[in-house]
């Protein structure tokens, strides 16, 4: 099982989070804040089968839009091991 | 040392968290929101020494509550591995 | 790649930030609460290279303030493995 971080723009959430439900992942959103310009952010963790990675990473690709603004990406992504993973 | 990331319901964070405290641990909250229905959430990590991550997840699994809705899990628990823990 | 997760108090929350971006570090800052006594806190997660996690730690510990609350350390800081890093 991994975790994926993914820092994406607010204005992407609620497309990206749609696509990822439907494509069987569990995701848990928070409000968040780039340090640069204090833009809002929003912070994704995705519980993930590790060969659903490059999946996951494909939608959060293909659900993210462009911005105008020069050197900003649309995602950063942080793939974390998880040593144990369980829902009570 | 290890991080548990759980996510559970807004009605279990306060006791969850006493609970965690009591019992020694030291717990940051993050407000969450669940990508289905968008419902809150709350996110907790918790900084464990590696002998102690059983008790906090019986804790978890003891101070959280049941929902009345189906397939809805009480608590999600990422279990992560530290590589550095300082407090400065 | 390392993600640091440091949470420090409020007050700290913006010359800490502003110093890590200065020194080149990519930040995400989330709203957190302390479970002891529900004081506000921020938690910033940074994208870090290997070989940079002593330095962006020493500008943790250059801008974080004390308080006057016994007991009360200035920043929790737990070091993570990130097994993969892209921007998209």
């Amino acid at each position: 099982m991994k975790m994926i971080i993914a820092v994406i723009g607010d204005h992407d959430n609620e497309p990206v989070s749609q696509a990822l439900i439907k494509g069987g992942f569990r995701v848990t959103r928070i409000a968040s804040t780039g340090a640069f310009l204090r833009r809002g952010s929003s912070t994704l963790m995705i519980g993930v089968e590790d060969d659903k990675v490059d999946d996951a990473i494909q939608l959060l690709r293909d659900h993210t839009t462009a911005t105008d603004e020069a050197n900003m990406k649309r995602a950063t992504l942080f793939v974390l091991n998880v040593e144990h993973f369980s829902q009570v």
